[in-house]
This record gives structure tokens, C-alpha cells and sequence, in this order.
């Protein structure tokens, strides 16, 4: 992330900048016109441009030439699925302690969003292993994380998870699947000693079944909660939290892995 | 985190786990017993076991042998300063993008929690450069960061960050002190075009005054925000949001460098 | 609102409901007609009909005729101000306990929402004074108290509040105006011993100032508050917060007279 | 409440206030003597006096006079239940119009909290009837109403109300009881066309049961929320939303009685 130099080059993913609404993910290729509402800009114009310079439309439209992070990609992804919000997979990464290194199995790879939010944390010498059922959902997955350069850090597996994954001895399990009770057993045959199981899931009632099969499995320190997110609009002597707010996105659940018998 | 001999080695940090409520962190030694109000455990015992097994108390309480993540360490290490919470310090880890090999500033060492969770994720090609005016706070940041194995991708600064930051082209700048307008400036100077710089400030007039100084000074999309933790607590046919909770801990503001005369 | 008739009659409000987002506020009037996307209604037809019962309409869409609540009646009023909102108008209620028979001074009638809300519950033996300096939003605010049929128990004011309310030993002043803390002082000389103040505001600078001038002025017992409201979204084995919520309409604030050199 | 005599009587409800946390509900007896941490206070030199002014203990601690609101004197009753929140009595005003001549009924007197703040609101010409299966509440809760001086408006009756209510044509019906879903068939049957149901919560489950039930039974406009209340603290220059906070209370939900085949 850091070279000094700090310049767009050719390939690169580039987000141009108007303002919080208005913004444009492209890729920085020589022969391609991106159209705005607000003008064209031509993509080998930005090419050789540093990051946090800015470009004219061809109206005049001043936009700003920035690296998008790993959420911006996510949230600018072809997508079929519902997203897991950027407050949640903060909040995975806080509880589970997935950094650099770990290895993580995550059930249910829907559109890719959180597999490539693992993918950058794990790399370089960790790995996220994705299950997914629908053929559908694995080609837009692949090419979200191909499209995020985090290929060599995924894999991705065509299999229904409930018969079991085929890691052993892994750092973290995240199930994102409509009914995670299902896979708590075959989490804790992945799952080292003490290993975290992580599940994302709208709805109370499968919340209330999936911290009953946890018990029952030999998971401790079982914890469910939600996030909210209030904006602050911050304006001299005006300032007041937003209006505007997501009232839900999902609970998440935490728990470690136990050896009952030993 | 994933080597496949997943036991307790002399000198690791071990956490003994009865409920969410207690819980201890220790240090495998061969010479120390930790006491509880349920009877003690002699350290030693515990070397050589796996994680995820359990141990008997001298009075007969089983306590289970866990391998404390990140956040773990944060919440259990010597402080004298505020916490940043785990939600906190998610959300600033998904939205700034830090990761394995960012380099990161941050002003405002207090007692190395943040510096702590941000090392865990650049390493093992980021840095974290943390600068601190009191000297009593960076004794205690260094044995926190010591313990926790991380001691490679820190460099501590006792200097007055205003005076500027000596890093340039950083990746992300993070200002966790009691006047975050003040080191706006500096700030600017040492990040890259399209960095990131993040804001912690527990009160309404602190972000009135940092967003303005944003404003001023050359970054764009400009958000500031909080996150309210609930629990849930799921029981058959009896869930509901958990009781208890904090109200508030912090506003988090983030914006991005832009070149303003490029 | 329980004589033995339920029935509609001439000139009653009425509220034809279709779903919670499709619903229309009419007067039971013999020779008009309503016109919805989905077929008319003859009013003339509701009368004599009994609440609770249905119409259908045009097209034969089924629509309940319920009797509009006092906040039903202000939700649907003409207005060109803001609104205060349901929890916040519960609120005020339940902090200032304001019932029947009491005597209730406002400052900034507005369109008449809150005030529509207090004259219902002071009724029949209080009464509401309602301060307003703008003519053209007097006229709005007697349409809509003279709709609700509640003209007597209110007395709108053309002056300005500044300058002292004529009213003595009012058990409770509302302040909802956008410099609340220049209304503190004659708020003092209108309220009884032990009275309450209550302020509206959308920003926290305006509950800062407000909070200040309260301290200074002979208040104690100073709180403010806001609330958040969510919506459940109940279905079998489905059930989730709403997604929808509005983050932020107002904090509010309440203080005690009371008599300093006594 | 506005009587021009402002001052203490003898057997007021008072209440002495040194600060939010430290407040004595007294009555003003000739006799007595109130013993608190800051010295006592005489009761017989109370009365005569101004509310709003204060008195000094024996030890020379200010506290003021006041005369107590609904809710001062709910959250100091005699109580064994959970008692209903300001936020929420608030929110069942707003929603259901309970105003001045109301006719309610209540199923789940426990202390009488909820009724005595209902009373209070549909007096003079309104009436609360609320049904208690066990003897051991009732007797706290006439304890409770008669203390507010609201005996007059309620009528407390010991009856299962599964077995139906004895009154018809009412305008509201509270369900305040552990299984509310048993109890939708009474309240309909005891519900003028048009008349509102309000149900109070604590689980999940409770709501879902109690929305299906409603749905089955002849009511339309069906809807759940809950309240979230933050504190709001006001300091110059230093102003943050307060850290304790309570996370849930209970969930409200409220829908409209229809004639199904009118």
C-alpha cells in the first residue's frame, strides 16, 4: 500500500470522487470513457495521475482521484446478495482476531463481499476457504476477488457445507448461511481448540436457534449482539446526529470452540 | 495462528475462562499460581495442554484453557487511559482498509490498546508509528505491546505530535488525543494523496471543530459517525436485547487527503 | 370518545385506511368524493356507518373507517413546519405529566402540531397559550386546532415570546423555537414554583446553550434526553428489527422552577 | 394543579430533591421527621411552604420542594413488578390518544403503575378498568392509586380476563401480562369498532405471537417498535451523549379493532 510511488497506473481500480453520493469505481484502461451525468472523463487521462490529484470532466466537474479500500470495492461489486455492512465485518474482525496469517472458513460465499474483506486481512500468509452451493453466486464471487487482486488468498469450493468442510485445525469459522444451527456441527470438527465460530443472520429466531446448537455442541462464551450506525452531522454551531439510518443489518454471533471431554 | 501443535507453551498468554464475567488472563510459567475466588490453578499444569481443553481449580471449578485473541489482550492489559472499544476499533479497521503491510501514524500512544490491535493487522510488512508527550503513558504502551508479540512493527515517539510527524506517505493517520483539529495539519503533510486520516473524539464539539479543520485543510469525504453496541440475548421462546449497555464511547471521523492544487 | 353510538357522523374526521403507508384523512361530508389510485368513495356513504367497518370503494378496494387519533389528526395536518414526532410528543407528557386541567404556555405554535397534542390532554378544564410571532403560521395552526375540535381550549398569541408571556403560575412552558435559551428567563417569570420547562431542539449546540442559561437562570433537575424509535417487524419465525428508522428528530429538555432565595 | 395557592398542604405528596439520583417522596405530616444520609427534615416545617423553595436539613443541605409529577410518583411506589418506563407510558399516549374521558381497560394491574398514570390522563370523565388475577398485587396497587389520589377513576377488579372483559364499547385495552396472545379475543370483544389495542413486551416471542394472534382476530394497522432512550450530556464546549443507558424495557405494539364482515 505504501511505494512511494503513489500514481495511478494502468489496470488499477480508481475511484473517482464527487462527493459522498457521487462517486465512480472504474478501471484505469487506456481506451475507455467513463460517462457521468455530470460529463465524460477519458481512463487513460487518469493513468500517470497521483493519488488524491484530481481530474476535470469534460464539463468541468472537478472529481478526485482516489485508491478505493477494500469497502469501497465491496460495496461497488456486482452483487446478487445482501451485503454485510462495513460496522459488521469490523466487528468480525474485532471479536475473531483475524489478521495477517489466519486461516478462515467461511460458509456461504454469496457474491464474494465478505470473503474479499477476509482475503485482504488474511493475506500474505493466511487463507480463506469459501463454500458455496450455487454456481450462480461462485462466477460473480470470482470475479469480485479477482477484480480486488486477492485471488491467491481464496479458494473457493462448490459444495454444501453441511457435509462437512475439509480444513482442519482452523483459526475461524464464519457462517453466513439462512440456517446456521445446521452447520454448527461441521464447524466444530474445523475448528482448532479454542477456535472462533462467527455467524451473520437477520433474524431473532435464527439467532435463538443457532446459540441453542452452540451450547449443545461445545462452544463457550457465546455472545450475540447487533450494531447500530448513527451519522453526525458535524456543521459549526448546527451539529446534530443524521436523520437518515439503517434501523438493521444483521446480529452476529460469537463463540469459542471447547474440548468438553478433555 | 495456525501451526498445527495447538498447545500451551511456557510463556504464552493464556486465558482461563469460567464465564464472561471472569476470566483470567495469565502467562504459562512453571512457577506461578493464579489465584480466583474459586480456588487456584498452578500454572504449570496448564503447559503441554491443548487449547480448547479445561482445567480443575483447586476447588474442583472447571476453567477452560483459551488462547486470548487481540481484542483479549487490549481489554485485560494495564491501562490508565480510556479504552478503544472493539467496535471502534472494527469499524476503523473497515473503514481505512488497514492491513497486513499499511503504514500507519497514530498520535496519542496512551496506554498501546489501539497501537496494539492496528500492529496485529499490518504486520508482517506494516508499521506502526505512535507518537506520545508522556513518557509515563510509553512505559506502559511498551509492555502492553511486549506482551502481546508485537514489538517488531511498533516505533513509539515520545514527541509532541504537533511539531509534525517525521513518516511521510503513509497510508492512514489515526489522532486519538483531546484536540484532533490541532494535528490536522500535520497530518496532511504525512500522508499520501488519497490517505486516510481517522478521528476519535468522545464529544460533539470536539468533531464540530476536527470536521471544519478537514474542511480547511484538503481532505474530502468527510464522515463522522458512532456505533451503538446491543446484545441479544437469546433463550428459547425468550429472547430479547440485553439490558445493559453503553451509551456511548466515541465519534469516529474519517476523511481522505486530496491534492487540492493537482 | 365511548358514547354508545360509534357511528360516523356528518362532519366527523374520518380516516379510510388501506395499509399502513395508504391512508387518507377525510370529513364525512354528503356531496363530496374522494378520489384514491385505487377507485373513489362517495362520502355521503359513511355516514351513519359504524367505526370500524368498511367501505368499498370504486374499484372494490376495501378501505376501514376508523376514527382518527389526536396524532393521526396532526400527522395528516397541513403544516410548513417541522413535525414533532409521536415519541417525542409521549414524552413531553410523561416527563411534564401534563393531564387535564393544566395550564400550559407555548412558545412557537408553528403549524399547531403539539399544540393540537396538549390541548386534548388539558381539556376540559386546562388550557394551552400558544405564542406565535408569524402571522401566515397563526392562520395554519387555528385551521388545523379548529379541525381537531379543540379551539376552545387553546388561545394563540401574535407576539413575541421574548418579551415575557402574560400568563402567572403556569404549571408547564414548552420551548420549541431555534434560540431556546433566550426564552429561559420569561419562562421563569410565567412558571409556578417547582414548574417545568421543556425545550425541543434539533442540535446539540442549541440543548448546550439552553442547558447553561437553565443552570443560571433557577432551574435544577436539568435533563436531556432523545429517544430512538425502531419498528419490529413480527412474522412467524421471521422476526427482525425494521430496516427503515429515522436517526435523529429532536432532543429534549426539562428543568424545575425553582425559587433561589427561598 | 394550578391553583393560585402554590404552597405545601398537609398531606401533599412532596418530594425533597438535592440531586437526580437523591430524592425523598414524602408526605407532608405534622408529626414526622425524614432521616436522610444529609440530616433530617422535619415534615410539620414544610407545610405552608411555597413549592419550588427549599428547606435545609439539620445539617444545613438545601433540598428543594416539589411537588411530584405522575411519573415522580410511580417511580417511587410501593412495587413487585417490572415497572412500565416514562418512555413507554409516553408512547402509549402518543399512539393510542388515551385522553380526558377515555375509556380503558387493563389487563395486568401488577403495582398499578400504568394505572395510575392512565387514571391520571382520563380523569375527570374517563375510567380505568383493570383486571388482576393476584390478590397480592391488588392490595399494592390500591395502596399505590389511592396515594395519587385517583381512586375515583379506576376500577380494580380480581378476575382472569381470559375468561373475557366485563366491559364493552371501550375506546383502548392494555395488555400488560406475560402471554398477551391469550387475551386478543376479550379484548376485541370488550373494543368499540375502531378501538385500540396497546401490548407491552418484554421478548421477541411475545410479539410474534401477539401480532400473529392479532392478525387472525380482526385487527388491522399492526405495528411494533420499541423505544431507545440516551441521555444527553450538556457541558460547555464538552457536550456527549451519556454513557449509562438501558438497552430494552419492552416492545410496544398497537393495532385497530375492525368489523370483519361489516
Amino acid at each position: 500500500m505504501s511505494e512511494m510511488d503513489n500514481s495511478v497506473r494502468r489496470g488499477d481500480n480508481v475511484l473517482l470522487y464527487l462527493t459522498r453520493k457521487k462517486k465512480w469505481l472504474v478501471r484505469a484502461d487506456a481506451d475507455k470513457r467513463v460517462h457521468t451525468h455530470l460529463g465524460y472523463v477519458d481512463l487513460s487521462s487518469i493513468i500517470g495521475k497521483e493519488y488524491g490529484s484530481s481530474i476535470m470532466t469534460s464539463v468541468g466537474e472537478r472529481l478526485w482521484i482516489l485508491k478505493p479500500t477494500i469497502v469501497d470495492l465491496i460495496l461497488k461489486a456486482e452483487r446478487r446478495t445482501q451485503i454485510v455492512y462495513p460496522k459488521d465485518l469490523g466487528m468480525i474482525v474485532s471479536m475473531t482476531g483475524i489478521s495477517s496469517g489466519s486461516i478462515v472458513v467461511e460458509a456461504g460465499t454469496g457474491s464474494g463481499a465478505l470473503t474479499t474483506f477476509l482475503a485482504n486481512l488474511v493475506k500474505p500468509d493466511g487463507h480463506v476457504f469459501s463454500y458455496e452451493i450455487r454456481p450462480e453466486f461462485i462466477e460473480i464471487a470470482k470475479r469480485n476477488i479477482e477484480r480486488a487482486g486477492l485471488r491467491d488468498y481464496v479458494t473457493i469450493k462448490q459444495a454444501d457445507a453441511k457435509k462437512g468442510f475439509d480444513e482442519k485445525n482452523v483459526d475461524v469459522v464464519i457462517i453466513d448461511v439462512g440456517d446456521p444451527w445446521t452447520l454448527v456441527g461441521v464447524a466444530w470438527e474445523a475448528l482448532k481448540g479454542g477456535g472462533m465460530i462467527a455467524g451473520i443472520s437477520p433474524t431473532m429466531n435464527q439467532v435463538e436457534k443457532l446459540v441453542v446448537e452452540l451450547r449443545n455442541t461445545g462452544f463457550v462464551w457465546i455472545e450475540s449482539l447487533e450494531l447500530l450506525l448513527r451519522g453526525l452531522e458535524a456543521r459549526p454551531n448546527m451539529t446534530r446526529p443524521s436523520m437518515g439510518m439503517i434501523g438493521h443489518t444483521a446480529y452476529l454471533t460469537f463463540a469459542r470452540k471447547v474440548l468438553k471431554d478433555r
